[in-house]
């Protein structure tokens, strides 16, 4: 923490203190029992996914102020139930604090998480606030899905299209940006605000959803079942289209000039550092979906134009990176190979 | 962690390691999304509670094995949900881990955890494992319940009567047997198994719900609506009471000589010890319920001979510990002078 001694402490206040001070930020008649309480539709599934971040290891105070960090970490969780085609009910914080720790840091941090899930109308329904030696942010979030249009990395198809919701690379480019200002010598202010912006407050594709949901309707799809595949792209791009082959048993041929990536990326990184950040910076939190052709392009003329058919899924089992422009040859992606072959 | 040095650590196997070796906890149509789909059933409530336990906080090899630790986490997650007369649908487990604990560490913490869930049916849906310099579980547990017979702390009415579903003590009896061994001098082996199992392998109170259900589906009174109190005794029997009380702005009359105490305590303890650890000991994970007479009646009746009815709930704001036999005075209970008086 480089905070001022002056300020009060978590240790101060106790644990109670603590929670009373963050209760602003639950919904009044959530507080007090043992669990929480909330509605959920008829018929629809209950999705549930949780992320541990810990001080020094997953945010630090050194590139990251405590509102980033909390909107980091909120936004990772709603990405997450983005992937799986769920809208959010609510999420749980479990906050183990040192008592060093300024009380402002604590308020700020759950400031962030509350600005982001205020977009996405979601509450924070319950936690617990407990003591430890290293800060520690336990974030579980849970919401409700048609059980027909479940998103899972299972169920990629041969021939279904591969779609990226928006651009990938930005985060890796922004978080370079604020480590190492100078790189950024030749890029407007605007240029640079965007891709630091794209680090720091990235925003999961829960807009996508309605959008989705519409197309399936009017199809006559959505009580058919369609499989649809997909997850998020926070490990990268070229993660997530790897982990959707190898859980569906499929391949994958991406065609490397229908990547969306970020405008500033041609006049200021060579190809191979952009495709770099584009296929392994990750943290976007965007989504990449496998659907039949007829819904991807549906969807993509829908979304705004960030979003992009970049491949099709393929029976052989290898994830090919193809240039039908002839300047590059073709590349097998593999995970460590990439990282490898990038690095 | 006093582990031999010849141990595998979770260092030697990673994070990703760590978690194959997990999945054998988890059903296996629950893993590779980015979180877990479960059905819940319709016109029923979510119940979500979570909960953060630190090494050395929380719990410790001194004085408790992992599987130990395993158990009592998902028991005091399961409790939460019992209190709030909920069924348990699953859990998640966030696991932030230090490279040097020992691999068989974290399988017998996870053994011990399934122990328990399985007792009561309970899946582990999801998690996430990281790595951190202190040992963290944090535990969100999910139910459901029918939203006429949700228990709530702001639910009690005067003249209701208290209900404990059976002993309180025994948990604190069993820790200070554990921590100071010759205190158990005069106890039999028998005796001594007894409450230090009450610590260890403390059992949330989820099976009185079908029974408390059948009384309110006999009385027809399931669909009017009756408001149930109540919570779990973990941070003991008069913290409970005091909350049920001021959440709902009401008091209490609790009769000393009707609060069911573990068999070793009269020939052990003192009178004035034996109180102590019955109402501030804590971590029985026993029910404290506050229910119109007749339905409770109905359900100590029907519970095995450790519940009892201890008192009842008044329009007058305090809580009173009154003693009808006449040994003792009576006391007005606050949750610090309460500690202060006994210690």
């Amino acid at each position: 923490m480089s905070e001022s001694n002056l300020e009060q402490k978590v240790k101060e206040i106790g644990e109670q203190g603590l929670l009373q001070k963050l209760h602003r930020f639950c919904p009044p008649d959530m507080i007090g029992d043992d669990a929480a309480v909330m509605q959920t539709l008829p018929e629809q599934s209950l999705i549930v996914t949780t992320d541990v971040l810990v001080e020094g290891v997953h945010f630090s105070d050194r590139t990251t102020s405590p509102e980033d960090a909390g909107w980091r970490a909120a936004a990772a969780n709603l990405s997450d139930l983005a992937a799986m085609g769920a809208t959010p009910l609510g999420i749980t914080v479990g906050l183990a604090i040192n008592g060093d720790t300024a009380v402002s840091w604590v308020e700020k941090l759950y400031q962030g998480m509350n600005d982001c899930l205020q977009v996405y109308h979601t509450p924070i329904v319950g936690g617990d606030v407990v003591r430890s030696p290293i800060n520690t942010i336990s974030i579980t979030a849970f919401g409700q899905a048609n059980p027909n249009c479940i998103i899972r990395r299972t169920n990629a198809r041969p021939g279904y299209a591969i779609v990226v919701t928006g651009i990938h690379g930005a985060a890796k480019a922004g978080l370079e940006l604020l480590l190492n200002p100078e790189l950024g010598k030749n890029l407007s202010d605007s240029e640079k605000n965007t891709l630091i912006k794209a680090h720091q407050r990235p925003k999961p594709r829960l807009d996508i959803l309605p959008t989705l949901q519409e197309i399936l309707s009017s199809s006559c799809l959505l009580s058919s079942s369609i499989p649809l595949a997909g997850m998020d792209s926070s490990d990268g791009l070229a993660d997530a289209i790897i982990q959707i082959c190898k859980f569906s048993q499929v391949g994958a041929k991406i065609e490397r000039s229908q990547i969306p990536i970020p405008p500033a990326f041609p006049n200021w990184l060579s190809p191979e550092q952009s495709i770099e950040w584009v296929l392994y910076g990750g943290e976007d939190f965007e989504l990449v979906l496998c659907l039949p052709l007829e819904i991807a392009e549906s969807l993509v003329e829908k979304l705004n134009k960030e979003s992009a058919i970049i491949g099709r899924i393929t029976q052989e089992k290898t994830v090919k990176l193809i240039d039908s422009t002839g300047n590059h040859a073709d590349e097998i992606l593999h995970l460590s190979q990439g990282f490898q072959h990038f690095k």
